[in-house]
């Protein structure tokens, strides 16, 4: 078998980029908002996104079909049957986002389905483009609702108690009025089994620069970090007049979190100096706006921290390096901390046989990329967790994501595109 | 003369405190706000609070005069003509402040006035309460404007130009609401000849926790720090992605912000081992709380830098050190400082001759004392700086100033107006 498939020259299947460059127009065109694109997750935007993708489905005579999240399933036949490939991602935008994420991973599943058609040719088994509801948490407060919805994960009490943003409208209505049955979901009924899946594929613009810094047009991920995150943390120490407390009196928050943001930097330098994965963010930090004055020392600080890395075993020791400091700094600058609420995330491995197929798809393709850690959580993170072999491509752009300036070039798309292409006419070996 | 003055008994003089007592009550309930107390300058809680001094300086048969700026001066005359004794403090307080900032001084200086009246005994000199307008910069947005008026210091646009906060009033239409006469003010008549005034002392509430833990009552001030404050700082960055961004490409605006915060307070902490006077604070913090996430690295930050000191070289010398501590961070991390304007107040020396003789006041009183410097600006500072050799006595109060929880103890006050007392009864000689 593999002489024979080695001797025969592959067809020759080029994505349809053009296809992909109109529809990232009509979309922008479409859901455009005061600021950038906003395509609410099960709103108005989203819906318009997924209309669209049913119609050049449609007028590519693929089969389709919207499981009970509202997810759509176009499926491209193979030339045998068995275990397809998924290749998926969202078309919600943040609100006032950028038209890319998300819209950059299913204008590439449809552009290289496209190719296919268009060359009258079948890849060696199905490949099916999923086009995921809502994995934007900025609507729902709550990531991957769609892909976890389709493995049956999504709980009644959410379906019930989450709210949109905005509307306040309940996640199992939006549901409803998406199409979608949110008893069905209620009840757990699973559209995806895993060991039903070859793997999972999400293309995705990078939301970092170090394509554009390495100058390579794509990238293959090698993990998705996982987090641990205090979103809302607090410093509390006690207000004072600046001029009238000596330097030993003081309880000073904004000097107490200083040191920390400091001190917690330092633990992020001499990790990745070690070669360990990490990143470490004091995002948001405020004084009170009433109370705080440039003559008072500060008696409460707000922040929030985010720490990151592909490695669970290095999130648990950052984690515990934080207690300490955190302690450390409470007795020498006697202020308090309430670090509040740990939200967190598992680090998700992408799978080596598909990392190494996306390599050989690349060289193949004569793509240039590198390999990379994915910082960000995605739809990706659920079906790796799900045991389904996964992998995920990066396309080079510019300015970060979830905003409007967000800016991938079509010819780096089209680089993606093709190596995508490779990999579906060359994929790994089923499990 | 000096032997005669030795041999005789020194008449027995004592503040009335419970007058005072009975005042602070008063003034309390009369000019209580939502939260703690508002005596809005040349507005309608400090006028309550002139004319109950008003009042009591006409029910002990004192003389008294208004001058151009509304300040009401006391007059007991002396055993002798000649340069006189004034002891002067404000009587505003800011908004929802407490009732012992200003206020304190104003009261001791009546209650030591009464002792001399109520004990039928002159001073050796003529002794004046000043009480002073407007000393809070809160209202107006400018300090010291009934202490500079008496020297004819305040300027024809600032009275013009300036307007009080929350109504909107002119500085000059407040002062002739209070009965002031702008127009004399805007020529710049003085009412007060520095050469005329033997010494100037101002009794005010420590504003530090430095006498509580040092458990005396009572503070003579060697000087009144001066200041340099970057009200409106900022540090501009670039916002990205919190998980996909490497460390390398970070322009992290809290990181560098909290970088100077550690480090303008290692400088003081260096200079105050090294014995130099010294405070250094942060007091106001800030992301865009439209702008900044959690997940996301802050592309802008605003704070403020307070730094003071009673030596004009040490606030020189700091001000180049963190002009070189914010070189380096723009180097090290990628971002921009916009220190903003510079606001500047020189120190204010108290006079070595005055401090010589309260503490020899306090020894003859019996009244415990430490020297120590004050950090916030007064009044006595306008004296000082026009060549008055003066003087300022702290009264012990927990919970620093400003607030609602200011707490003067009464028998903390009435040491103090034991020590001023007994200085009254033996003043330095006339420079």
């Amino acid at each position: 078998m593999s002489g024979r498939s080695e001797a025969l020259p592959r067809p020759v299947v080029a994505p349809d980029v053009a296809l992909a460059g109109r529809l990232f127009e009509e979309l922008r065109r479409r859901t455009s908002a005061s600021r950038g694109v906003s395509r609410a997750s099960y709103g108005l935007g989203e819906q318009i996104a997924h209309d669209i993708i049913r119609r050049e489905a449609e007028r590519l005579g693929l089969d389709m079909a919207a499981d009970p999240a509202a997810n759509l399933h176009v499926v491209l036949p193979g030339r045998l049957e068995g275990p397809e490939i998924v290749i998926g991602s969202h078309i919600d935008s943040v609100p006032m986002g950028g038209n890319f994420d998300g819209a950059a991973g299913v204008l590439l599943g449809l552009s290289v389905l496209a190719g296919f058609v268009g060359a009258g040719v079948a890849p060696p088994c199905p490949v099916r483009l999923m086009v995921i509801r809502a994995e934007e948490s900025a609507w729902f407060g709550a990531s991957y609702i769609g892909s976890r919805a389709a493995f049956g994960k999504l709980s009644a009490a959410e379906l019930d108690e989450v709210r949109r943003m905005g509307d306040g409208v309940t996640l199992g209505a939006a549901v409803a009025a998406a199409g979608g049955d949110p008893q069905a979901l209620a009840a757990g009924t699973a559209v995806l089994d895993p060991a039903s899946i070859r793997l999972f594929l999400e293309p995705h613009i990078e939301q970092g620069p170090v394509l554009l810094e390495r100058g390579v047009p794509a990238g293959i991920v090698t993990g998705i970090r996982g987090s641990f995150r205090y979103r809302q943390a607090r410093c509390l120490g006690a207000y004072a007049h600046s001029g009238a407390t000596p330097r030993g009196d003081r309880q000073d928050a904004v000097l107490a979190v200083a040191r920390l943001a400091v001190e917690v930097d330092e633990v992020w330098a001499r990790r990745e100096a070690e070669g360990e994965d990490l990143t470490v963010t004091v995002g948001q930090i405020a004084t009170d706006p009433d109370e705080a004055s440039f003559s008072k020392i500060a008696g409460d600080v707000r922040f929030s921290l985010d720490v990151r890395s592909a490695e669970p075993a290095t999130l648990a020791a950052v984690r515990e390096e934080i207690d300490a400091i955190v302690a450390r700094i409470e007795t020498r600058d006697r202020v308090r901390f309430e670090l509040g609420r740990l939200t967190a995330s598992e680090p998700a491995r992408m799978s080596p046989a598909v990392v190494s197929a996306l390599g050989a798809a690349a060289r193949a393709a004569g793509v240039a990329h590198i390999e990379m850690p994915c910082g960000a959580g995605h739809d990706a993170a659920v079906f790796a967790r799900e045991g389904v072999p996964t992998g995920m491509v990066f396309i080079r752009n510019a300015h970060g994501s979830h905003n409007p300036d967000e800016h991938m070039e079509l010819s780096d798309f089209a680089e993606a595109a093709r190596l995508v292409t490779a990999l579906l006419q060359d994929p790994p070996p089923p499990r």
